[in-house]
């Protein structure tokens, strides 16, 4: 096991965007977007957590070379009555590519949006039933130069 | 927005399991099956990065509180051609839940297992048009004495 | 030199305030108040930043120990037309005091208000003559039972 | 909310030079002055305190980028009867300016100080009214090239 | 004391390789050997640590730059019936050395060998008369362009 | 592979001391001792590193519990013409042994005495033919209550 060798290779542009989904109850997506959850605004506070993971991704992935990030950007939003969506766009002059960054500042988004409103999503024994996070993909990368 | 203040919250036994699964190309798959996959071994990786990032739980997810792990057991196997599955225990005597630190447990070894799977998984674009992380949910919580 | 050793101390209710200011243009205060900041809200982000650091203090100041914290809230204003100020107020059951996490949160706080802002602070040097952090104080501490 | 991206930034070389200030008692100050505070030497712990600081920014400051620091310079010195002071100067080759990273280590510092310094600035009441953090500021920003 | 001021040296590329032995008892080596050890595979687990390690060598070592490694490889082997050894190179284009991070890798990867093998290290008394971590060096070290 | 399970263990008086040592050449140790080494003084710096780094050991120790320490000491010392030594103390009210955070806190301590003394070690090749961190080892663990 070691880390991919990236010596040789060319400093150039790198680009990743990734998305996921939380499927939560309709109930909870209605508070989030009236911004009736109590823990505070769901949206900004998974941007920064997005954002702050994105600047870990070689501390929690352990094979991922420390890169220097040009910029990080999470946009979250309701996609319909039960499903909110994150996407991530990473952007680096780097000699490996961004995809592992825009794939951790989903997650830690989607984790932190779960966090947010677990207590809403709680049937009555305490368990989560419904609550999933899913379909978190690369939807585009891009290598220039 | 602010943590919820556990100051008077008992320090009781808490568990919580999550899962969370991969969906790779069939020969993907039968690389990770085969200890074919170059990075290294999937399986011990997946799981070293799941218990070690189930411990930063609240550096990842802002409203978190710090918490004293007894233990994190991560599984990580096979489940059909194309999917791998991860299994995430967590353990503490804590004055609040230990969902979040298992569900950051499982998404923190799906990624890991994205890394060093994804030269596999590149079409003839670069692009990841399949791989997709999913189904990540608390399978149990448990709160006793 | 050595941390203060606190294994015969009782694990006692502690809570702490502490509290900050940030001197900025008044055009600057008058964009934080309109929500006309480009890098985004600054209330909501400062906060993060806040909580985040109070749980990072023994990592930043050598000494300190790592602790349970039950809670850290932090309050952002603005106090006059060039004033703005945070207020962080942490509660943990604790061998040692949580002073140090709640100034931590402050100026955590203030610093990010700083970067923030700074581009509407600069002036046609690019020099920040103005723009100051100051007053970080402790307000109060708690020590019970 | 984002980060700035800086992908189309030249790599500059880039200074910046921050400080603050502490208020403490006059018999706190000549403690130190006199190497007689128990937890050891002020001026090492808080440069140290403040060197390591400044390499976590990125951390520290939720929109801040990672930046590749060619150095960290911390002094500490005694002002007057009743004031430390803090300067701190930081360089590096890179897209963006490093004036957040002098702040955050000239921060780190003064808190370091002030944990060290604090059992002799309490009260009867256990309480800190005159110990206070201020003047924070940035002395001098440079790009060059 | 402050870091090197390394703004005016070339990015060159960078390589130092460092090794490092830990004696252990018979049976202990027998059981890492033979997979019996309860914690888990020594091997693989040992590389992890060592690679995760290198990449926070400016946050353990003071006065160290952070560096944008370009790979780490960790070896682990039995060298004789009571000693196994690591070895560790890294590599980076970087203005200062990288031999830090690989002692940092080394010593990370010695040391999580003991954590997993110290049930059968412990005499009757609980103590460890004999475990010990040694021949810490550097092997090689190459600085070229 | 797994943490150990500590749920049922009781929380009791823990102690642990680690030892190392580190080979220098006669004029390094005279450097030191004279207070002549350029990046500052050895002695202290080596402290807070060693210190720094116990409260990071689940961190760089993957199966190791983040535990509450009550305090680490650290002493440096010069033990003869070209040995410097490193002791440390661990004291935690914890359900398990703070044996890994003593060895931590010698082993990051022994690397920042590495990385302040190693342009007086190289030869003229540039390499660290005598330079040797060695006889790291638990010299006392205890356990009460």
């Amino acid at each position: 096991m070691s880390m991919v060798d990236v010596s040789e290779k060319p400093l150039v542009f790198r680009e990743a965007k990734a998305k996921g989904t939380i499927k939560l109850k309709v109930e909870t997506i209605n508070k989030v977007k009236d911004g009736k959850i109590e823990k505070g605004d769901v949206f900004s506070l998974a941007k920064v957590a997005g954002i702050l993971a994105a600047k870990k991704t070689s501390e929690l992935v352990p094979l991922c070379h420390p890169l220097p990030l040009s910029t990080v950007d999470v946009k979250v939003r309701v996609v319909d009555e039960s499903h909110l969506a994150v996407e991530a766009t990473v952007k680096a002059i780097a000699k490996t590519g961004v995809e592992m960054e825009a794939l951790v500042a989903v997650s830690a988004a989607l984790l932190t949006v779960w966090d947010m409103t677990k207590q809403y999503e709680k049937d009555e024994k305490g368990q989560y039933p419904a609550t999933t996070i899913g379909d978190i993909q690369i939807l585009r990368k891009v290598k220039k130069g």
